[in-house]
């Protein structure tokens, strides 16, 4: 279940967790559920998005149906999914057929067809569900929990051109808004990685974030050179770069002497279980607070 | 998309159906998505309950668990699917451990385990969205649209229970609350029925507006014998039980002369076409308005 994590939430979840024994779950630590139905392996993920909480008031409804399709897109191509199709569920709110709009696009540019779902009303908040359903295209299907010292970090992209492109929307700066608010999930990518990874998730939350929690599950520790992340910011702002989040970037490791299939960049390595689950620069981190953006 | 029908709703769910023309989507018309991949036939569906729109904030959070996943597996049930898993989305509420003990109750009652999900903040109102994932037993899988004239219409069970649970869980007068509050699935009955129906759905939002549902995508006349259904409600309320909801009965059409193989009422018959999509003794029932409770 990923999303952000006050204390209720986190403990809602950690009780939850005991529960989801079924191997399927992952334990609930996961980016997806991953589900063997007889020969086929299904991925499934599910998002919701709460108005002022993951999305203002003010955000267009075209473009807050792009990301909630895009974020759940992205579950799927850190497990190397091909996506069959999704369920919406859908309050009522101020601009419908703005949201619709949004959300044809979204599909249609991922080519992935609206299975079904639900309508309600209700609100204000609005608040939305998706479910997406994908298959795996590689077993044994890539986990956060593979890393092993020895192996390589990589990055798809870069990271900051959300962060910019927030602050675009928000004070009409140089940004380029759209990075922000039509992210891309790399379906592709995450196919053409699947078969070579050893862990694998998608950068929602931060770089930092995102790679302490791969770190704590794979029971390493990640040791990042700051300044071989490629960014997409100016140069002062890469600390900031490495912390925020939605740039859907994909981060993997690979054994060593393995080179990724798609344009990617070595940023680290993984290390036996040190003094802190990540070391940036040869610095450890002992502690999750603001590394990412819990939003 | 199943759930109330304000024109606003109904009008987004209109323009949604243009787009959503994939096969496994049934024009988003029926209970669930059915959607094969490979040698296996899936059943999806996704719900949401909304606070103070489809239950109140007075109920018992554990209650609503229930509800929430009884009402999606009565869904699979109505495909003959056997239920594989569900994927919650929670927004916290007022007693989160409340709903948790209600969703391990009817997770563990139906042999269901929890595979992922999203836990949020946010509201009130407070939201929950649940999708249950089925393997069809029998293909076709049963849709809502095979019922042709000379067939016979039956129910399973009887319909009333839940109207007076829900009287006496608000005045505590002398029904069970229980045939409301935690509405069970027919999954056994769904899956024996499945090879021999010619159409089947559950009776979710009343039996005469669900079975004007029936005969509306069956384009036939539906014929309904109202003294012939069971209704577990005494003889002046019979009415009243046959436009409630949230039985969860299962309302299925068989070949003349075809048996089913679990108990069930045989309630009425398919006819051509005619005045109007359904008959209750004789009389057109030309408008859907009153037939159900569109909650």
């Amino acid at each position: 279940m990923s999303g952000p994590r006050p204390s209720s939430e986190a403990a809602f979840i950690d009780t939850l967790r005991v529960f989801a024994h079924h191997p399927a779950a992952r334990g609930l630590l996961d980016d997806a559920a991953v589900l063997e139905v007889g020969p086929v392996t299904l991925v499934l993920t599910h998002d919701m998005l709460v108005e002022g909480v993951h999305f203002l008031p003010a955000q267009s409804p075209a473009d807050v149906a792009w990301k909630l399709v895009a974020a759940n897109l992205s579950d799927l191509a850190a497990k190397g999914a091909d996506p069959l199709g999704v369920l919406l569920g859908y309050m009522l709110g101020e601009d419908d057929l703005d949201f619709q709009a949004g959300l044809i696009e979204v599909l249609e540019h991922y080519g992935v067809p609206l299975l079904g779902g639900d309508t309600v009303s209700g609100g204000p908040p609005q608040a939305l569900g998706l479910t997406a359903i994908g298959r795996a295209t590689y077993c044994p299907v890539p986990s956060r929990s593979g890393a092993r010292p020895g192996q390589g970090l990589w990055l798809t992209g870069a990271v900051g051109a959300a962060m910019l492109g927030y602050e675009a929307s928000r004070d009409g700066t140089g940004g380029d808004a759209e990075a922000f608010l039509r992210p891309m999930a790399r379906l592709g990518e995450g196919i053409a990685l699947a078969p070579f990874v050893t862990a694998m998730m998608d950068v929602s939350d931060g770089l930092l974030l995102d790679a302490w929690r791969m770190a704590e599950a794979s029971e390493v520790s990640l040791a990042i050179d700051g300044a071989a992340v490629p960014i997409a910011a100016p140069e002062e702002r890469r600390l900031d770069a490495l912390r925020w989040g939605d740039d859907y970037e994909l981060l993997f490791t690979l054994p060593r002497g393995v080179d990724p299939p798609v344009p990617a960049t070595r940023i680290g390595a993984v290390e036996p279980r040190g003094f802190a689950p990540l070391f940036l620069d040869g610095e450890p981190l002992a502690n999750r607070d603001g590394l990412g953006w819990e939003h």
